[in-house]
C-alpha cells in the first residue's frame, strides 16, 4: 500500500471517492443476510412503513461507504483502522438504484502521547447520493502511522 | 412482527440475544466484497499489521450485531429503525471461530416531543466473544411506536 502517512493529513482536508449505484438485487441480498426486516425486502410491505418504500439497511449504507472510502485516495499507509465512531447517522433512506460517492474531511490530526510510531485522525464522512443529498454522516477515528523519526546525529 | 411498544421499555432494562458462530469463511466472503484490506483476508499478511492476524472488519461484526439483535426480544413493534448511534467502537477483535452474543440495555426511554405516535430509547448494544469479552459497544437510538391513547369518552 502506498498510502499517508500521520503528516500528510491536516485539519479542513477534503477528499472525495468513486461511485456505486446500489440496485434492487444488492439490497435484498445483504438484507437477507444480516438485516432480514421487511422495509428492507419487499416494496409493497416497506409503504405502509417509516420508509414510505423500499430502503437499504443502514449497514448495508455502511459497509458501501467502507469500500468507497478504501478506493479514495484519503487511505493511510497500512488501511483503514477504525478505532471507532463519535457519530454515525442516517438522514435519509438509501433506495434501489441510489449512485453514492463521498465527501470526506480531515477534523483533527494527533499524534499519540504513548506511542511514537503512530496517532489518530477524525474524519467526517459523508455518503451522497445523485440528488447530493446525505443519505449516512460519521465522524470517526482511525490509526494512522507516523513518519519514523530520522536517526539521531552522526 | 409482535414487538414492544415506547411504553413497554424502561431504563435499566436489559435482554440477551442468541449466538453465532463466524467462520474463516464468512469472514473473507465479506471482506472480500465490502473491505477488502489484507488483515481481513489473509493471516500471514495480517500478522505483520496492528491486528496480530486475521481478524473480521468492524462492519462485518456491526452486521452481525444487527442480526442477533432482530433475533432478541428487545425487538420493538414493527422492527428495528434506528435514528442513529452516539458511540460505536471495537474494542478487541473478531478471531475466526468466534462465537458473538449479545448484552442489550435500555438507557433512555423518551416519548417524542411533536408525535404523539412514537418516541425513542437508548440502547447500550454490547458485542461479547466467547470468553465474555467485549469487541463492539455501540450506544444508539431507535425510533419506536407508541400504544395509541385510548379514543377521548363520548
Amino acid at each position: 500500500m502506498t498510502g499517508r502517512y500521520l503528516e500528510d493529513y491536516a485539519p479542513g482536508q477534503t477528499f472525495v471517492s468513486g461511485r456505486h449505484r446500489v440496485d434492487l438485487a444488492q439490497i435484498q441480498r445483504f438484507a437477507t443476510q444480516f438485516d432480514p426486516q421487511p422495509f428492507h425486502l419487499d416494496d409493497a410491505a416497506a409503504r405502509e412503513t417509516l420508509f414510505g418504500g423500499l430502503a437499504a439497511s443502514g449497514w448495508h449504507t455502511a459497509a458501501i461507504t467502507m469500500r468507497l472510502m478504501l478506493e479514495s485516495e484519503m487511505v493511510p499507509q497500512g488501511g483503514i483502522i477504525g478505532a471507532g465512531f463519535d457519530e454515525l447517522t442516517w438522514p435519509r433512506p438509501v433506495r434501489p438504484d441510489d449512485e453514492l460517492r463521498l465527501h470526506l474531511e480531515i477534523l483533527e490530526v494527533r499524534p499519540s502521547r504513548t506511542k511514537p510510531d503512530r496517532g489518530m485522525i477524525k474524519l467526517r464522512t459523508t455518503t451522497l447520493n445523485q440528488h447530493d443529498q446525505p443519505v449516512q454522516i460519521s465522524v470517526g477515528n482511525l490509526v494512522v502511522p507516523r513518519r519514523l523519526p530520522a536517526p539521531r546525529g552522526i
